[in-house]
């Protein structure tokens, strides 16, 4: 493909009858595909079939002489503590294990502290004025979600290949009080696959912040869901922390949804012994345990935490495939377009694809016409609003192969299209 | 047993020595009984025994062809939405099910009218002002706690035989505007085992109230919970509430707590179809949907409605005689003790016990140097205050039965000799 905004008025009319032809061929073969949610596919949940049996009717008895059937355990089962301390990057005693979602973690724990501020607080949020987060974009809509339901303003910082902007971020952060807290997907980030350098998460650590209750919500979803031969580990950003005399600053979350299962795996909290005390305290009005069989039965099925990375690597094996197809289609379709280039994430659920400016929506909405899903455009941006209209989040790994495949093309022919369009209306008339 | 008050100065030391050397033989037997929390017994949970099991390995997908391992399904399985219709007193389709806690429902419902406002409320409560809640009392330890956590004022009311002491509630409600809740437990109330006639229900239902957007908290965690033959129904709140033009007033509340198993049960919500949009809109942000393995497994398990009294009377063949077992042991030694009496209730987890005015937490403190643990006293009314220091709440399921009739003896030891105690200070020199 050569560079469309080079050609001449005439070729580029041919180029565009062409593509407009072979959009029209994909549409005509009437497929219903959708690459919008960071699924599992079915074959990855079969990966965890034996959970749908476990405990067994008779194995109700955890550590400690705790039947899991009855209340109580306000932080988890200390099997299951174990078990995520290493991925948490915690002692098990600092791990808090909860029902089945880690977006109800964090959700919660701004909630908490909006009513009633953090434990290094000097007044809850919700009486501190406009507080304000920062969000590194493109980034992850259901965390964007939050805090435009709470009314918590949303300052974008770009995302660098280390992480976020950090020059940007502490200039922000030492300046206005009202930032209280950041976004962080730290490792193969959503959308973008982006994994935080050791110097990007000590400069979080170490950062001087304004508010002194300033948290990172270090959503660490992808810790273990490697695409590649190299298991990346990150820094630990609760030891970078405690060293820098911020022993607080990090709540760290994630889940077994991707390991196990997404509807009905395990969320976990882990942070500072006063923000788990704290965590806990708040936990205290409203719950008198969480689903202590759902613990054992994760207990049971991986038993210890070196069977974690091995059942990790059968993801991989079903969905690394997809991910090679996506950008090997992108490859061979979009490799030499303007404007256009995609990342090649070596972990994590997601492709973020950039496309000329102000085609993304066309691009998704031409999709859609041809039985191609894509999210919505804008949502890996506060309020819904991608202000160059560029980032398109490609989720390959719900349908099989071959249709991944189908979609990627379809996709490409789209953007072509889209792009097409662009640079006609560029051209002289 | 003679009236202790009505003793002379020389009998009552005399009985005062006898009860001393009995409590002092009850100690001796270094027991230790914890008569403290509604838990069901380990029996009572082996009923649900085969939910450890279930659904088994290949059994996955709900109505709907719904794979219930991955993500989705905000308001619940349809299988569990029709399941517990009847129990709710709701149409299907306005059930929500949820994870193992209605605690969390009732705690979360309250945080989302905290910062956000009901849908009937011109602004979130937290920006009105101070904000009450009427408590009936005795009541559950737990709703107070929420209120005591988020500051919002407990106004209590009395509860008579029929429900809370309606002349007044009417009084407060249309009087203040401040008012924005009040706590139910419709049916075998805890702890008096209090069940709100039809007149109470209809006038709930029907009351003039100065907040727009008053909320009635409809508790009924006891719904399906007989201990008798009579298998008690109260009026319908949310039909009734329809009927008077308030139909957002009643968000109601149980779970399978005490059903099934206590942990890892399933929690319900219902409300009028207004307040179910606005309870699912407040939960998009929070969750991307509930453990719907664990909706799949009760549906399995119970199958269908009329399993759910079928497996209730199981319960009741369990616990009922640990009822009885305590109420004996009361009747046979606290007949005649002036201000003493107690609670024959008709379902749910508790008796209360009333003791002579000040004496409650002489007599908790008593039992528990001999042994036998019993709810702090006070739990029972908001900010842990019985200003009368009245009410001990006897919660008999959880021990064998031999142990409730030994810890039932050891209470009333201890309650005669807190009486007399008490009485003899009375007595002139």
């Amino acid at each position: 493909m050569t560079n469309l905004a080079q050609l001449s008025s005439d070729s580029i009319t041919a180029v565009s009858d062409k593509l407009q032809a072979d959009y029209d061929e994909f549409k005509g073969r009437g497929l219903k595909l959708d690459l919008t949610r960071g699924k599992p596919s079915a074959a990855q949940l079969d990966l965890s079939a034996a959970l749908l049996s476990l405990p067994g009717e008779k194995d109700y008895v955890a550590e400690g002489a705790v039947d899991c059937r009855n209340y109580g355990g306000l932080q988890g089962l200390a099997e299951v503590q174990r078990l995520f301390a290493g991925m948490m990057g915690a002692p098990a005693e600092q791990v808090v294990a909860a029902n089945n979602s880690s977006l109800a973690l964090m959700h919660d724990t701004i909630v908490y502290a909006l009513l009633k501020g953090t434990c290094d607080s000097q007044a809850p949020w919700s009486k501190q004025g406009e507080i304000a987060f920062l969000c590194p974009v493109p980034g992850y809509d259901r965390h964007f979600t939050i805090c435009q339901d709470y009314g918590i303003r949303m300052i974008r910082v770009a995302l660098t290949e280390d992480g976020p902007d950090m020059d940007e971020v502490e200039r922000l952060v030492a300046a206005d009080a009202s930032i209280k807290g950041m976004w962080c997907v730290p490792k193969y980030s959503n959308p973008t696959g982006t994994v935080y350098s050791d110097a990007t998460v000590e400069r979080l650590a170490a950062m001087k912040t304004a508010a002194p209750d300033f948290r990172l919500f270090w959503d660490n979803a992808y810790a273990v869901h490697h695409l590649t031969d190299e298991a990346i580990e990150i820094a630990n950003i609760l030891d970078l922390c405690a060293r820098h005399a911020h022993p607080n600053r990090a709540f760290v979350f994630a889940s077994t949804s991707k390991i196990t299962l997404p509807g009905s795996g395990l969320a976990l909290f882990a942070g500072s012994t006063d923000n788990v005390k704290w965590f806990l305290a708040r936990l205290v009005p409203r719950t008198i345990g969480p689903d202590k069989i759902n613990h054992l039965r994760h207990a049971r099925f991986l038993r210890e935490p070196a069977a974690i990375p091995q059942l990790m690597s059968k993801h991989r094996a079903l969905i690394a495939p997809k991910f090679q197809k996506v950008l090997e289609i992108f490859h061979e379709k979009l490799a030499d377009i303007p404007g256009v280039r995609w990342t090649e994430p070596k972990g994590g659920y997601f492709i973020s694809l950039e496309v000329p400016e102000g085609c993304a929506r066309r691009v998704i909405a031409l999709a859609k016409d041809a039985g191609v899903v894509l999210t919505p455009a804008g949502a890996t941006h506060p309020y819904g609003k991608d202000p160059e209209d560029r980032i398109i989040r490609i989720a390959p790994t719900f349908p099989a192969l071959a249709e991944v495949a189908q979609a990627a093309e379809g996709v490409a022919i789209c953007v072509l299209l889209a792009a097409a369009e662009k640079f006609r209306m560029l051209q002289p008339a």
